[in-house]
C-alpha cells in the first residue's frame, strides 16, 4: 500500500467516472434521494433510483455497482433487499450498504441481518450502526454496544473500531465510519481521513450522499480505494463549502458545487492517516 | 399568560432543543420530507422519517415528539395512520397533525375522520384544511365551509377562527393557522403573528416545514408555547430571508440559513397580538 | 402557424397561468418531486402530487391539467396509472407523459404500452425514450433504436425525429424530444428550440420539471403552444441561470428563481426555427 499509488488510482479514479458517466443505481430512501443523485451527478457519474424487485435487479445489471440504503422501508422492499443482495453477490456486482435506521421495524431488522449472507463490497455507516450491525451479524465488536436514536447515531468513531475490522473481515470487503475524521478499513488496514465541516451534521443526507458516491466509485477501483476516493472528495468538498456558506443551507449548495469543481489532482493531494488494523 | 413569562418560555425551548437534540421522528409526505428534516435540523432538533406501522410506533417511542403530514398517502398508511394516533395518545407523547389534502381519497379521508378520537395535540393547517377538519368531525365552524383544491387553500385565515376554537376545545390542544399572519389559539387564548414573507406562497412545503419544526418544539415545551414557538421561527427567518433572496429557490436557502442562526433572545423579542377566543 | 400569432399565444399563456394559478396535479416520481412541484410554483401555477388511484382521479378532476411521470413505480401504480389514463381521455383533460426509465420492471412497462390506447396529451422524453415507446407501440421510427440505460438516454435529438412524429400523429397530440436543442412536433410541424445550459445535465430532474411545467401550461393553452411555452421558459431561465452559477446546485437554485422572474415578454421574444414533419 504505498501513497504513490493510492494516489495515482485515487485520480485515476475519479477520471474514469468522469469520462464513463458511471452508473450506479439505487434502492434509497425517499428523504434524502435527491441529494444523493445530485451528489452522483456533480461527481461525475449517473444516478437512477427503484423500489420494486425487477426493476432493482434490471438496473443492478445495466450500472456498474449500486447503492442500497435502508432508510424508507416501504412494502415492496420484502422482497426487493434480500433477492437483490443475492443478486449482487452472484453477479459480482460492487455494491454498497448504508445500514441507516437500524433496529426499527420487521422488514428494515429482517433484510439488514439477511445481508450477513450476501454482504457489501463497501459498508458506510456511522459508529453506532457499524456496532449494530456486527452485533446483529454475531462478530466481534470488542464488546461496544451501538445506541442508536432513530436515524442517529451517539458513538465517537473510534468506539466502532473493531466492530468494523470484523464486518470488513466477515465482508471480505470494506468498512466506512463517518464521522468528524471517517475511519476506513478493509478488515488488514486502517486509514483515518479529516476534513470536512460541522454543517454535515446539520443537514440530512450526508451519509446517505457519501454512500451513494462510494458505490459511484465502486464501479471503476477497487473497494477500499472507492472509499477513500468518496470519503476525501466528500472532506475536500466539505472544507471548501464552508468558507461559502452561511448556514446549513447554502452550505449544502455550495457543497454539491464543489463536488463538481473538485480535479482528480486535488484528491491525490489530501492526506490520510494509516495505521496497521 | 404574562408577556414576560411566554417570552422566557420562548426563549428556554429554544436553548432546550439546542441541547437536546430534540428528535421528533416523522409520517410524512415524500414531496416536502427533505424540506421538514432540513428545518428541524437547522433549528437544532433531530429528524426520522418512517412509513410502516412497526416503525412509526418504535421511533415514537425514542423521541420526544411525533409529526403526522397526511400529504402523499400510501398504502401502509391505512394501518400506520389509526394505529400511531392511538399509540401516542396512550402513551401521552406530543404530536403535530397536517391535514394536508383533506377531502382526497379513503385512505386519507378514513385516517382524518378517526384521529378525531386521537386528536393532536397541535393541528398545523390552512384555513380552509382546518374548516374542513372541523366539520369532518362534526364540530362548530361558524357555519363556514373550507374551499380546498388540491393541497391549496382559499380561504383567509379569519374565516378559520371558531373552527379552530371548537377543533383546540375538542382536542384540548392548539390549533395553528397557518397564513400572511398566523393564528394560534388553544381554545381559551388566541394569538395573532405576523412577519414572514410572500415568498412562502411560491415554494411547497412551507407549511409541512412549519408542522414539523411545531413538532420539535413540542418535545421541550407546552403546546401553546410551542406552536407559539414555531410560528415566531418561521415568520422571523422569513423576513429575514426575503431581503437575501432573489427568488423562491434562493428564498428556501436563506430561509433555512436564518432557521439555523436565529438565537433565543429573538424569539423572546417578536411581537404578538393577543385577544381573547 | 404565423409567427406573431404563436408570440401573442405564448406571451397570454403565462398571464393567465399567474392570474389562475393553474393547478396540474401529479403522479410523480419521488426523485425530483419537490424540483417539479417547486418550478410549478414558481412559474405561477399550483403543484399536488398523489400516488393512490382514487386521489388521482380526484385530483385530475380539480386541476386544470395532469402530468405523469414513470419515474419510481410503486404498488398502487399497477392501478393508479392505466385507470388514470382512462380517466384523463374520458373526461379530456390535456396531460402530459414522461416515460422515465422505459424498459424497466413488469409494472411500468405494462403502464406505458397500456398508454398507446389512451395517449397523452404531450408526451416529454428524450430521444432514446422517444424511440423506445414508438417502438413498444408498434409505431414507425425510421429503423432507429434507443438506447436507454437506466434512466438516461444516449440517442441525439435528431435520431428520434420520425419516432416523435409518428407519435404525435398516434397521438393527435404533440411531442416534446428533449436535448442540447429541443424538438417538439405535433405531426405536421416541427419546431426547434435552443438555449439553456449544459448544467442541466449534471443535476436530476430537469427532464421531469420540464414536462411538469409543460403540464401547467397545457391547463391554459393549446397542447402545441403549451410544449413551446414550457420549452422556452426553460431554456431561456437556463441561460440566465448558467451566469450566476459556480456549480450544479446553485445553477439549480438560480434556475427556480429564474423560472419565477421571467416575464410574458421574454417568451414571446424567444426564437424558434420551424420546418415541416
Amino acid at each position: 500500500m504505498k501513497k504513490v499509488e493510492i494516489q495515482k488510482a485515487l485520480a485515476q479514479a475519479l477520471k474514469d467516472i468522469r469520462r464513463e458517466k458511471t452508473l450506479a443505481g439505487s434502492v434509497t430512501n425517499t428523504v434524502t434521494m435527491d441529494f444523493v443523485a445530485n451528489t452522483q451527478l456533480a461527481a461525475g457519474g449517473a444516478a437512477a433510483m427503484v423500489f420494486m424487485v425487477d426493476e432493482a435487479l434490471g438496473l443492478a445489471d445495466v450500472g456498474a455497482s449500486f447503492y442500497v440504503n435502508a432508510g424508507t422501508i416501504l412494502p415492496p422492499y420484502e422482497d426487493t433487499l434480500p433477492q437483490l443482495g443475492r443478486h449482487l453477490q452472484a453477479q459480482h456486482i460492487p455494491w454498497v450498504l448504508d445500514p441507516v435506521g437500524i433496529g426499527m421495524g420487521h422488514i428494515r431488522m429482517e433484510s439488514l441481518k439477511g445481508f450477513r449472507e450476501t454482504p457489501p463490497t463497501i459498508l458506510r455507516a456511522n459508529a453506532s450502526e457499524v456496532i449494530a450491525l456486527a452485533s446483529y451479524w454475531g462478530l466481534d465488536t470488542g464488546g461496544s454496544q451501538g445506541a442508536v436514536q432513530g436515524v442517529e447515531g451517539q458513538d465517537p468513531v473510534e468506539k466502532a473500531k473493531l466492530a468494523a475490522i470484523s464486518l470488513a473481515q466477515h465482508a471480505n470487503g470494506v468498512v466506512m465510519v463517518s464521522g468528524e475524521v471517517d475511519m476506513i478499513t478493509d478488515g488488514i488496514h486502517l486509514a483515518w481521513v479529516s476534513g470536512g465541516s460541522p454543517y454535515m451534521q446539520k443537514v440530512t443526507g450526508f451519509g446517505c450522499a457519501l454512500g451513494g458516491l462510494a458505490a459511484v466509485y465502486a464501479g471503476v477501483t477497487k473497494p477500499l480505494t472507492a472509499a477513500l476516493g468518496a470519503s476525501i472528495h466528500f472532506k475536500l468538498a466539505g472544507a471548501r463549502a464552508e468558507k461559502e456558506a452561511h448556514g446549513p443551507a447554502s452550505f449544502k449548495v455550495a457543497f454539491i458545487d464543489q463536488v463538481a469543481n473538485l480535479q482528480s489532482q486535488d484528491l491525490a493531494s489530501a492526506s490520510i492517516h494509516w495505521e496497521e488494523a
